[in-house]
């Protein structure tokens, strides 16, 4: 079995290097993770620079490469140019702090994983809910193992990835598992107003999670609630519902909108 | 009426130009557009480097901001920090080249949009058809205008934006509108591999996009055959389904795959 293994934490990464260990001894590894950290990339992907690839020398991996570009330039350049073997599995993470609700759409982490549902490989983004520095990411890297053992068993269904978060709890207080949907992830978004010696203004982003309700079946709430959350996650985005009601218009309706009235 | 404004070409694009041209017909104009081109930035942000704002000097515009950020960041700063008034609509564009299927996951201009939904306003992406240098926007312009009016006299549905792409087509050979779902947009992702005169690797992405089968009811058939294609767009990723199914699993499968065997 041969997995894909990156991340957005970069190469340095505590996480990354956790599911490196417990990941190598079910899988061969290619590595293919950002040189520097990429948090909050989301899908971006690198068209007006070049993309450095360095081979990684890192011990426990098949082959690998720190790459000078986004985690979705890692997947699409590992996958399209670097690695000449079928690779059966995309595993992004550990990712240092939760990605729940809306963070999906910043994240580089899930964008990955993402990115390796639309190469047409099986995908699973993994992230511990903690900023903590010396936070033990132990138990979610044997836990990723078990998850991925257990995945690659089974069919996965075409365009879905698994997005899983898992609380920082011992081991022996994690209540269970919950299939989750995704729940309200919103930052207040404050930005800080600075100016720099010359007098021109400039802002940090800044701001933390806004304490919402949250529904029970949703992430945010399982982990609150010290449960791992994993939320299957598709890509079609078309509102199907909106597409109905619109072919009701008039075709009368429609052609003034087109040519003006 | 107000509408925030914005792109991903960045402020010297001609598309976003043209739009201004028509929309400040009917609405205050609130401008914050990047200040470089910032193709392929997905729904990244900005959160390791500070975010510097200039003020925008141009004609037509009620206030306006060169930002030094992402297409998101600019949505993000204009609507948080930058504009005290409420606005009403979140409009991004024209994109100089189309952006359907999987690219909204990649496209700025489209991300854009997004963002402006989740900050809860409501949002249409503009894109057309041509790489075109000397491409003319005016049909484009003039029919944002018309298609944003009519968006606000409806109630739009919360968490929804229109992705709009028009063909490169004089408007009298346009055949018409159609709501469409999102098609297939998969790219060959050739990474053409240079050396540095040093003789390190790096790589460039290139390669076009891949001829495929479309539905007839998407985006992208709609485009070739001549018509302005409206899909609506949803930001819920949730795989509903794939929950329902987990739901079955034994209470003893989910133990074991948490503590392990």
């Amino acid at each position: 079995m041969r997995i894909l293994l990156t991340n957005d934490d970069g190469i340095n990464a505590r996480g990354l290097h956790a599911l490196l260990h417990e990941l190598n001894t079910i899988a061969e590894i290619y590595l293919a993770a950002p040189r520097t950290e990429q948090s909050g990339t989301g899908h971006s992907i690198t068209v007006f620079d070049p993309i450095k690839a360095v081979e990684a020398r890192i011990p426990g991996i098949k082959k690998g490469w720190l790459i000078g570009g986004t985690p979705v330039d890692c997947v699409k350049l590992a996958t399209k140019r670097l690695i000449s073997e079928p690779i059966d599995l995309v595993v992004s993470g550990i990712n240092h702090g939760s990605n729940m609700g809306t963070d999906v759409l910043y994240s580089g982490t899930v964008s990955a994983a993402t990115e390796g549902v639309i190469m047409g490989y099986p995908a699973i983004a993994i992230s511990l809910d903690t900023y903590d520095d010396s936070a033990d990411f132990s138990f979610a890297a044997a836990f990723t193992r078990r998850l991925v053992t257990a995945m690659l068993k089974e069919t996965m269904p075409r365009n879905t990835l698994f997005n899983v978060n898992l609380p920082l709890l011992p081991p022996e207080h994690i209540k269970g598992i919950r299939m989750t949907k995704l729940g309200h992830r919103n930052y207040d978004n404050l930005f800080e107003e600075r100016r720099d010696p010359r007098g021109n203004v400039y802002y940090w982003l800044g701001g933390g999670v806004l304490n919402e309700d949250q529904d029970e079946d949703s992430d945010v709430y399982a982990v609150s609630q010290g449960y791992i959350s994993i939320t299957p996650i598709h890509l079609d985005l078309t509102h199907y519902g909106l597409i109905k009601k619109f072919n009701k218009l008039s075709q009368e309706y429609l052609n003034d909108l087109m040519r003006g009235e």
